[in-house]
């Protein structure tokens, strides 16, 4: 089990208000000591661990009995798990081999020996620990698919969808990712959600924020736009520094700020932050970060507070919760209409939805120019983020979920 | 009396949350139909006209008898509290002749006979309506000082003393400003407020914000500095003309807004209108603007939400809700040191205290270019607004205050 920091459910009331903590409270009564297991393939980089890091010790504080089990795998494993990821959000290239097949099968196997499996309520994220429904017990399984499901590469769904159709339920971020042929079994739509307590989120002293931006040697006093996005073709890091490239014409004096992490299961990412730091050579005033340069999630925090504007260019996203943690800062934010960024960039309100590199660069030059504008559509982000996308609300939509499962 | 609209309590939930109105509402169930008659001198313009056009109607949607009455003067009568008003803030020059006592006491004792001062408890705002106190019948009187009363111009106060000394209870905005030789009477510390849902406050769309910049040919794209006051000595115009010059060497394309409003009681805006406007002559990128020219609530709500920082470099304060105003805009504010100023900028976090035009001038090129740190302390200031300033706040103080003059 994953290390968990010690947060309880009111230490989130001055955010969200009593009214919202009463409610959690009360549902979780309902369902006290229940035992539910989170079952996922990495303890700390990407979204799904974030989420889980923080709703777990929530879980617990009111009284569930939640814990984290972590599935183990080789180098060959999550290689196959990336391949699977990008098949299944439509990268209709891959074909999946017999020995990929195999280690996929013989990992879940293995893991299925070793990980407590034995909960009222199993909750399985992601394709990586999928099979694991093979060696269930009691209790009900729940699918939590944070990707892209909505146009899978049909060989490797024809794959994939006999263990997704063994769950009891399936939860998806998007009604539009419901693959269309699922039959039988109970669906739910459930956003993921960010921790405004995190230290990737937390409140922020301006002198904190000004150490890490002269730590990195990025001009405090003057413009700053950005993207935090791993490393990887479906961020399309290369289309923010066409857009930058842009906009530094109209405006000398930005700066852009791009920062990645390298999470275990992505063997993609070293090949992609090289590409993206090619790309940008001959550029002035560009800085290309990630954890190995010490940029971790108190200096994303930083980082993010500090941009002017941030940028989320994704050709195909999960969900993409960067725009929601951009958001909960105060910035607006310019992106692509892919994954769940509509549901978060709301255009002309918390940012602009764009398609093309031209359009991004023009909202940019706007926003930087208009500092009332970037104000007025950042104040309505952090309501957005507010109302919809914190761990609170996770937490009671997950209680809920619970309630209608098992009953009570 | 004056035309109120009909907002209702429910109406600011989504503000302040459904703890803070059941509070009120059960407060206000505690003293349900007590009539209360607040007597002011202006029926618009001024600070407490407009707490009151709020305030009242907030009042009668939780059940009690509010009304509102305004005292009717001459041109004499209003240059006469003018000099009591500005006599009790401080300055020592000023005299009051026989006839000046006379003309006061005089419409005070007409009033008396067409006011309608039959009130559970009556709430006499600032000096223009004190005397009324002589023409008590029953209830509680309450004198509520919104000026700075702590160092008054002892002749006048003199003058004064003996009708304040006839109240049953005193309210004032800081403990600083009670006067030192008071005694023997219950006397208060309570904030005022801001609305908002108030035209002045409300939120607006960015589109209305552009026409209005673009109706008086302000840029958008560039930043704007300003600052919303009476055309006063005590409000600092040329002192803010001065940061401004300061301003403008360091950043050539600010520009700077000076909104005031020439109020019903006050004969010496117009003066301090020219003065201004001449002060500022040879300067590009002024727009000195009043209501005169069509800048009403909206318009100067649009304004403030426009300023990349607003100023409030007064001499001398009653409290500054201008301050508030401004902050509930998520505009940070450098101002002076004054009256209730302190309360509502705090030093480094939702703005800048300052002493001098180059301190001033220094706090506001920084936050013009410091986007980040601008928009984390003007976030901190929607905070600190709402929890301190807001006229739900204000009318639980005064449902409190009630409660302990009259019981129940």
């Amino acid at each position: 089990m994953s290390s968990v920091c010690v947060r309880k459910i009111s230490d989130y009331e001055p955010i969200v208000g009593r009214d919202e903590i009463k409610t959690i409270v009360s549902l979780a009564e309902r369902v006290k000591g229940a035992k539910i297991i989170h079952v996922n393939s990495t303890a700390y980089g990407g979204g799904v661990a974030e989420i889980l890091k923080s709703l777990i010790p929530l879980a617990r504080s009111v009284g569930l009995d939640a814990r984290w089990q972590v599935l183990q795998g080789s180098k060959e494993f999550f290689f196959t798990t990336k391949s699977i990821h990008n098949a299944l959000q439509g990268d209709n290239s891959i074909e999946l081999t017999s020995e990929m097949r195999d280690v996929y099968l013989k990992v879940n196997e293995l893991n299925a020996k070793t990980l407590d499996l034995d909960g009222d309520v199993v909750m399985i994220h992601d394709p990586q620990p999928l099979p694991l429904i093979d060696y269930r017990r009691d209790g009900k399984w729940v699918w939590r698919c944070h990707i892209d499901t909505s146009q899978p590469n049909k060989h490797v769904w024809g794959f994939i969808k006999p263990f997704v159709e063994k769950y009891d339920a399936l939860v998806f971020s998007r009604e539009a990712y419901i693959p269309n042929d699922i039959r039988g079994i109970k669906v739910f739509v459930r956003f993921p959600s960010i921790d405004p307590l995190s230290d990737k989120n937390k409140p922020l002293h301006q002198t904190e924020i000004l150490k890490i931006l002269e730590r990195f040697d990025v001009n405090p006093d003057k413009p700053i736009i950005g993207q935090v996005a791993r490393f990887d073709p479906w961020k399309n890091p290369l289309g923010v520094i066409d857009t930058y490239r842009k906009v530094k014409e109209k405006i000398s004096e930005v700066q852009l700020v791009l920062i990645g992490s390298f999470a275990h299961d992505d063997p993609e990412g070293l090949e992609w932050y090289k590409k993206t730091v090619r790309y940008a050579e001959n550029l002035k005033d560009v800085y290309i970060l990630t954890n190995m340069d010490g940029v971790c999630d108190v200096e994303v925090n930083g980082f993010q507070r500090a941009f002017t504007v941030a940028l989320q260019l994704s050709i195909r996203e999960g969900f993409g919760l960067t725009v929601s943690e951009a958001l909960w800062k105060g910035v607006p934010v310019v992106a692509t209409r892919v994954g769940g960024i509509p549901l978060q960039v709301i255009d002309g309100v918390t940012g602009f939805l764009i398609n093309t590199v031209e359009e991004a660069a023009e909202k940019v030059v706007l926003l930087v120019k208009r500092g009332w504008l970037a104000r007025e559509l950042g104040r309505n982000g952090v309501e957005h983020v507010k109302r919809n996308f914190l761990v609170t609300k996770d937490l009671k939509d997950y209680l809920r979920l619970h309630i209608e499962l098992v009953g009570k």
